[in-house]
């Protein structure tokens, strides 16, 4: 398979394969990558999807600048897609965007706002719920029909997700990829030509310990060039404290629906002293009501709920734009998506050793949190081997923060693998967000139950 | 000092001397203990309140009724109180009713009720900002005047009192005691009544084990004659659940103010299986909103918020009744309050062993909890000593709950020994209680403690 | 089965009830109980033994002075002693004494000299990994015919054999007892009246805290009367460091044979600081070569190596009066055996609380050693229900003598129930009694394993 | 500083900087380093082998093949070595060959053979006491005079010497670092030459996990190519286990004199399935009597104690290479040394990241060990910045005896800070090697003491 520095005839099955925006992410980078070539088998529930990405896959490799050579296929079954896989990548949607409406607009009837509502929150828990038993499948599949391939999680909830894999194969070699971490280190990037005029630093080169887990992850050092960026931090958190930092990010198409002027991270690092390295919109669901008690608060904090109507909206724009990518009326240009997920690849080769951040299960990277909770800390990926780099251990008052979370997510974890009503409502009314009287919290986690109840084969939801 | 079976010229140095009720309940314990005999010196900030209660001790103890012979002295000074004490009392007010008042209605504004104020919430934590530096004192005072002396702490909030008194000085010979696990003890006596016609069972005579914090314990195994309760505390929890226990406990004029109809803990009995071991009033305030969202709410679960204003009267007529009695209009009688203190002595001096919770650092009575952290659990008193029983763990979801108090306690009690208001708003708005922004939560902290900063000297308020 | 205060038709299950001495003492301890009597069903693989045991136990019953009544029966199965027993008690010779020869004397070939060797080191090992699977089939009998008794072992290597019950059957109600600590306790009382003069005290008035494992507990405060016996052991220990103290125990015929003069103990406390509590025999098991060096040195601390040929002599001796008490030449009396057993039987009867040192799976009561080790420390016991006393922790370097071998124990249980030589191996070579080249405790290991190969069923040694 | 990628007027400051070998070795890494030029302060208390090595290193910077500009120059004090230093590096010998002699051969009165004498064991233990108040003068200087510099121990034993560094100055940024891995990783690249064919693999190609304490360290996952190494050992160290592996390393001229067969790393892996990572001498002292029963016994292991004689006689050859040296008949030429301090120095100031194995206090790289413990595991070193690799846990029985030395090492650690004999004697009496009786080893550790008193200032040896 190898050849000098080039593998050839690798083998990935991507879950979800149906998927815009991402696939066609990771299409462009695999096209832009020299050193490797291979087959990527797509598998979607939705078949239709798939196709259409073979198409546009295959029309991507076609051309003259593409340099890594790839053959798209729709895999009939999972089995199909998995069978000799080297890597899987995983990135579905647990349900439909009519569930996620649900998740995240019924509990607006009890005062609840969730700015995403895939994580955590009322939301949170009901896509775990939903999507544990599917990820117990695929952890099962990937036992039977490829058990050493190397497995890449995207889906939300992450911590949830990873989990289960290993809760179900625990032998398996998967690890959860999220960029929010990047966008506060393009932040930090942005804060050094802000505060002392040093222009173009790239992400990759802030270096930053990372400890946490995925949407709540924290920053206690971070370095440019030898200089120590946690005091340029405190200035730059305090300057733009009131009206937020305005030089928004707007390179990365795949995130400029969702910005937000970074009040939330100054004010948990005024709190806290650390800096908090996830999108605003994400950090604010962990804390309670501390930044979404309102529309008119959330709107002072300059952040903005994402409404599933637009995610709707936005799938229908997307089609279309599938759909003159397959008809060939506009065409999939080979153009870095901004995400690591080839270079993770290339590492797990043996092309380079890298350390990111990754989800992976504890086993001491995160002091404090219990062992075998998925944990968000850096890594070091060398060639079939990933080891996370031990992070520390988080001040008190924060990792008891984290750790009212981790204690949920195992929660919800047994609830699903169980369809236990009654645990699903220990992690539902223990979330900061629920802030409700029991019988209103019971009230609103019944409705969403039953909302979503198609979602949920097994449930005794009589 | 000892003669034969009988204990003479005991040292008992009370702080908080002019206390009405819980003093008199003392002084009428040990009228009636006829092993025993000494001095009690009375030491309270006011003065003229230990004064009198100097006249109704000696008094009582000259009843021909009263067994133990007893002499009652007003110190003036808080070593004059400890120098030769072998136990130390303490049971004192932090401040004043008005503080008080600021601690439990100074949130209602925000929506946050709270039914009694003086543990976690709001106004628990004021209230230990404001107590801190006095049981420092208090800590420093026993070591150099009696450090080998016995130390009984009545004073709320338990936990971050007892807490202070080992920060300060570790070999303290000091518990704190509670009578919440009991009035459950005598709920659990009243189901044999009600579920299977036995009468007549003395709380005692129940034996349970008991974890957790004060005011927030938990019992997971409960036993009478060889009967395991739990399955019949199912039953009863379940035959009661919507229109709660209506036998009240009104033989003690303790706590006749304060009943409930055990509604909250019947809840919790549902949610997470254990009997939840203090007054529902207290359990309440643990639980965030889930039975505190709003005045109506509370009523339906079927205890009362206790108003300041309440308090305030009490003490009116507890001042005149003390006026009574030092006028000799009224007579003190020993009769037993029910309370532990005289039995626990007695304990301690070698007079018979006794099994009873109480408040002591953790050394791994409480697994899951840190080290050193005031838990609550059974323990053995026997000559000179006390030693833990070993309870157990709580379920992981009863133990998350409890834990980001145990972390906001000590958070807390770093806040009121650094007088760092940034460290109390960690503890302030990690609190479940405290589901507001960021702002509105910042908002009333602030006013909170700038309505008691005569009690909060040293801090930076500006 | 409760009248008034009398425990009437209590079922006790004796497996080994065919064993002399301990089982005479229990029928002593028994006749001398005026508040329970029932049925002791006695087990034996040695029928003949039992029978005569039950003979022996009638004939004692029968006695005018017998207070509690007690028949005794012979059970040919397992199950039929078990089925409806309140109470099993365990009390076995795994193996034979000439399976307990090759334990002890196989090493002395290596220059390895074991006092006792029934508990750590090279026999302790060898008698544990045969005794493993027959406890397996207690534990699961017990599971099967009597899951709510209560189950008393008195059988070495006790660790090992409390353990297996738990991991077999965790919802077993067993705890291990064992006298070792009562000598030390007497020890202390001899101490008092030898420094101080005061006689008489009794063992049971020496309060202690307990913390280690079975034949390596410490003691860390011991008090008698309110006085602190520390510094007054650590004037004695210096006092009899060279000679030894010399008033030995003689009033327990069990023990008789058993003496020493203490000098580990002392020099143990030398070392730590602490008491060792057992008797100096079973300490020096657990020190490596610090006392059993070479049998000069043995003898220069002054306890003695117990040869199995004594213990074969005595099983005559034994033998021999158990025809004379069968024929009716001699007759038992009753009269108190110094064991606690029938004080515990009555504790967890509801009969009255203690407080006394058993073996039970760590929940906290050790802190520094890992949760379900079986430790020992004091417990309280009371109906129904054992609860351990949270005994703190140990000296770090005394901590690490003692974890050595609950790691070892561990692996010696998994090689035990995997059958496995190469896991007691890793046991066998880590003991620090086996200070031997590879080689020599590869082929010691062996040999011990083909000697008693008939007791080691489904191994493979060939 | 920083001019392009070239790095100037670096500072390192050089303690034992008299020393030949290691700095020789170091001065000639550094000429090959063409990125980096500076200063080299040497600082040695023989201040003549400090002016030795500065004439030579500055001849050797001459020379027209050195790459890097290097200045050496000799330190009156360690605060003139250590003003404005970016890095330290610690290279000593505590005490004399003399002392290292006693050290060695002492113990061997009693039959307690040592292969190397500086890390654990009697002699480890005693280097050990030597050496703390220096290191103590050590992190008290860096702490005044190079707060922020970077520090490089080599010294023996390196758990303790790197470890006082942090109990004294917990801030410093010190780390240890030791080749015995890199011997490990040679054999297995050597192994891939004799079972698999497979030429011209070099060490650093080998991917290995790392976990322990210096030299007792293991290897429980290797991988070259993406094969996995452990089961290609498993064949080979079956198949060389009775004769040894003889493909000796001869090319590293540190290390020729150091040989073994590696048949006590093939041993203990048949005994606990992992790669036992360090040199066999270093490995076999953790031991016990296991491989270092008798002379007769460490033959037939093939790897040989180092008499102190030889290093005597090697310093004397090395004097007289280094006056060669110095008077120009010998030229030291740039040639690698195999070490890698020069790539970490690089690593540190930015110029490419590295994965290697160091010596750091555990924050949850090493779970099942203690917090801050000294543990040796893989690290990614980048700019500024050291973090350890998360390397998981040890097999339970491997755990255990790695633990024993690692309390040990705490133990000697308060000894050596104390100067208590007492303390002393714990950690003494409880290394494996020392398997004797307690008189005699109190009487080997005395005289010990007594024959090195003069490097135990402050002791009470009386």
């Amino acid at each position: 398979m190898k050849q000098g520095n080039r593998i050839e005839q690798l083998q990935i099955a991507y879950i979800g394969g149906g998927s815009r925006g991402w696939a066609w992410g990771l299409m462009s980078d695999l096209a832009l990558s020299e050193e490797l070539s291979g087959t990527v088998k797509l598998y979607d529930i939705d078949k239709e999807a798939a196709r259409r990405n073979e198409i546009i896959g295959n029309r991507l490799t076609a051309l003259p600048e593409s340099k890594g050579q790839w053959k798209y296929e729709t895999a009939d079954s999972l089995e199909e897609a998995l069978r000799g896989a080297d890597f899987v990548i995983i990135s579905i949607l647990p349900g439909t965007f009519e569930a996620m409406a649900s998740d995240v607009h019924t509990p607006e009837k009890y005062g609840i706002y969730q700015s995403v509502g895939d994580t955590v929150g009322p939301g949170g828990i009901l896509r775990a719920l939903r999507i544990i038993p599917t990820y117990v499948q695929f952890a099962e599949a990937i036992k039977s029909f490829c058990p050493e391939a190397w497995v890449i999680n995207y889906t939300n909830p992450m911590t949830v997700c990873t989990r289960t894999l290993y809760e179900v194969f625990p032998e398996i070699k998967a690890f959860g990829c999220c960029h929010e971490v990047f966008g506060v280190q393009k932040l930090l990037a942005d804060m050094l030509e802000d505060m002392l005029g040093i222009n173009g630093v790239r992400r990759e080169e802030i270096n930053t310990n990372v400890l946490g887990i995925n949407h709540f992850t924290w920053i206690d050092s971070a370095e440019y060039d030898g200089m120590d960026l946690l005091p340029i931090y405190k200035e730059f958190a305090g300057k733009y404290y009131e009206e937020g930092f305005g030089k928004h990010d707007i390179e990365n198409w795949m995130n400029s629906y969702f910005e937000s002027a970074h009040r939330v991270k100054f004010d948990l690092y005024r709190r806290y002293g650390l800096i908090a390295a996830a999108g605003d919109r994400h950090l604010a669901e962990f804390c309670g009501k501390s930044y979404l008690s309102s529309p008119q608060d959330i709107a002072s904090w300059k952040f903005s709920l994402t409404p599933v109507s637009w995610r709707m909206d936005n799938r229908k724009r997307l089609i279309e734009q599938s759909e003159r990518l397959v008809n060939g009326e506009e065409q999939l240009k080979p153009k870095g998506s901004g995400e690591e997920g080839v270079l993770q690849i290339k590492a797990l080769l043996g092309l380079g050793d890298m350390v990111t951040n990754v989800n992976l299960p504890n086993i001491g990277q995160m002091a404090g949190l219990p062992m075998n909770a998925v944990v968000e800390t850096n890594a070091v990926l060398s060639r079939n081997r990933i080891a996370p780099v031990a992070a520390g251990r988080l001040p008190a008052e924060v990792e008891s923060l984290v750790m009212r979370h981790v204690v949920n997510q195992e929660t919800t974890l047994r609830a699903g693998l169980e369809r236990a009503e009654n645990l699903a409502f220990r992690a539902f009314s223990a979330d900061p967000l629920v802030a409700l009287g029991v019988e209103d919290a019971r009230a609103l986690m019944r409705e969403m139950l039953l909302n979503t109840k198609e979602y949920l084969p097994g449930w005794d939801l009589a």
